[in-house]
């Protein structure tokens, strides 16, 4: 395989639909999101996309049996306004090169769909714990800045500094050339944890947005997993020097 | 050379053919055994693989006379069910993209020849010393998975962790994608020496699997030095501090 | 997008026009310079260039909205003698065989405007605090050196020592293999901190060989609040070990 | 420029022709004697090739003026049997690919002048300070090793251990392929210096081998100049600490 491959499942006839990306990144909260939603709204699966792009890597599942790594587009129709799309993976690209490819190839299905807007999801690391639920956004025209505000997402000057990078930010950049409105939506989180609790802040505010229902409690139930574990470390952190401490934080979830 | 090239030496009829990958890995184990077979079973050489996803190196042999880095394909014919295709090598691709292609290169060969099943060997490296033989299992479909189980290989659920990377995984993977069987036998083993041991553990399986029979007694005398290594290396560690020697262990063999 | 896209805003006719690339480098120093020139000029967007080679990045402007890392080419129409290109942007190219593709679509560019001369603007990082103003120039043929120690850049047997690297000084060598004269200023500077000051040495250098006139007064202000800033380094500095205080002004800018 | 590009001098028809490489690697002693055959011998410079695979960079000439890096072949008509091919440069590939498609025009050129040998000159760095001269050998088929060893070049089994990386090793493995005959000759040197001696060495048996002569006295004068380095740096070490002693050697040159 020396190209990127689409493999088609189906090809479902949506309404309106709306892409949402929720692909690995900070504290895994786009890639949370993105799965539950898959899960809770019994979204079919339309094509998996195989790439050299990709890790040369298959996953090992509890059966014994492999797959190779991927990214899936799941679609939902519902019974609002808008049907959705819904791009989840195991991985983004290795190279900075293969970054650009995929998000051609992402633009290239949202545009066979007639698909008019994305809301890329993920994470905004901000080193610390963090105590209050914030979604930070970003979006490729002003207008949607203003839509979004009136959703309680917060926009503040510059952030993230060093801007937004991979799938999440391309498809924002790359799909402003050609013409699809696209969205940001970025849980606030740690950085060092996967972090249920930031992803259901996101899913929240995606919700009010696409004005559908999405039950949470296997959501709920991770993120209060989730909070034992940081109550234990933070008890650790108070029996050490802070510096070690942050060390100890970096590899958990 | 800007492409992967094939030299084709023979083109042999062969009868059900089965594939065997044993390219160099964690503890040279699937290298091991390859080769082994190669050599006791005086199989024929069918193709070689030259890449410019291979390092750019040549290996200087006793005589003073180069080759250049490469894969490659014998045949073995069997008096029982199977003839045998193995491949082995100097190098995996030294890019994610590169393993990739080459794998899409041995499936070709595979298919070329009418190949049904494939056994990917290697190890799984446990980061200590390993005291008894196991030979850890993953496979394509659970078919493959059920049927391994009876010969002794073990499938444990979500090992190896990381998946598994590099040919093995990708013949596994990129495999199922064209219909074809494909199984990894990993032998486990401490990840830091080669290892004709675990190397012993995997042929013994293979055997069984495929109804034939290979002389182990050079194998078992690698096994025997390496083991006296070992030995002296455990003695070492009692009169060192722990951390030390796991340090010395890293670069042997 | 897995090309190098060029978008076409405005085709202006140009008289005599002459290139200034002014990429991001050593102290920012001709990043700086043209970025200040097409300020302060109005000059006018020609072209923007979006390349796989980029990072995959978009940057948040203060507003929320966010666009995609890329280079520009601004057009100014002189009352002199020479038309000026202006070639701006976030990021040079991540990859070296990218550098390469770009630095030919740049010299495609120069080559479509019939842009017989072209001058690279950069920076010299010597490692230290700089008290001097000075520019030191290296150039694609010997009659252009001559030209310029007339404007008084200086010209150092084999400085840099490591040779020109990046889109500067590809586009001295690869225009030459065109026929293009090609010259690169670079502003001294300590190779730590954004340099505004380095960057008014060589404007003012590019102002009397191109017989044009730009206000300075914007660079003047960040040049001498960075003065401020180094002031207080070098206060720091003095109260504590040298080593320590070079770590300091690595990071700063 | 997004491929390997060749730009043509001079076409001359040449007797028998043998090539000589001579580009960067293990203590410049390739390159040392190359680039002195070319200029004791006056050869006349025949191509110049230029690639996306060499950093994108160019050097700084006493004069002010830049060049962009390069490789070059120059040709020598002998009074001998043999005309000579010279392949000297600034670099080499910066790539594990490029290697591979920079040595595929290597060898192109070799064979439109109808090379039927090559000689790729390298050093065999043994990490520590050498006191005999000695060449060390390799080569692409058992008669030409033995060939070499009447000229007394060494062949040790298994030497060097990690096999030739690069041009040379390439010349060699990728020559064998298209059936040339390439020996590569490699003197021994500490690996931590330039070292015009062991280019001394290497040349003395390459003069024997191709019956030409060569004024050896610049080769002499800079091996005489690093003596005297040399000398220093052992008085150096020892008022020193073996293993820091070591270290400064390390970037001399």
């Amino acid at each position: 395989m020396i190209k990127t491959t689409i493999l088609r499942e189906r090809k479902p006839r949506l309404k309106n639909p709306v892409m949402i990306e929720g692909l690995p990144g900070v504290g895994h909260v786009g890639k949370l999101v993105a799965e539950h939603m898959v899960e809770e709204l019994g979204a079919k699966k339309v094509l998996e996309i195989y790439s050299p792009h990709f890790p040369p890597q298959v996953i090992v599942e509890d059966d014994g049996t492999i797959r190779l790594v991927k990214n899936e587009v799941y679609a939902y129709k519902s019974k609002g306004k808008h049907d959705l799309l819904i791009l989840v993976g195991d991985h983004q690209s290795t190279s900075n090169e293969g970054h650009y490819e995929l998000c051609g190839v992402f633009l290239d299905i949202a545009q066979e769909f007639n698909v008019k807007r994305i809301y890329a999801l993920g994470g905004y690391g901000v080193g610390q714990l963090v105590e209050t639920e914030s979604v930070l956004g970003a979006a490729n025209n002003i207008e949607l800045v203003k839509e979004l505000q009136g959703y309680g997402v917060e926009f503040r000057a510059n952030e993230p500094g060093g801007g937004i990078v991979g799938a999440s930010g391309l498809l924002l950049g790359l799909g402003a050339l050609r013409g699809i409105d696209a969205a940001c939506l970025m849980g606030v989180t740690s950085g060092y944890l996967v972090d249920p609790k930031s992803a259901q802040a996101v899913l929240k505010v995606l919700c009010k947005i696409l004005e559908i229902e999405v039950d949470m409690q296997a959501l709920e139930e991770r993120a209060s997993e989730m909070e034992k574990i940081v109550a234990k470390l933070r008890e650790m952190e108070e029996s050490k020097a802070p510096a070690t401490s942050e060390e100890d934080l970096r590899y958990i979830g």
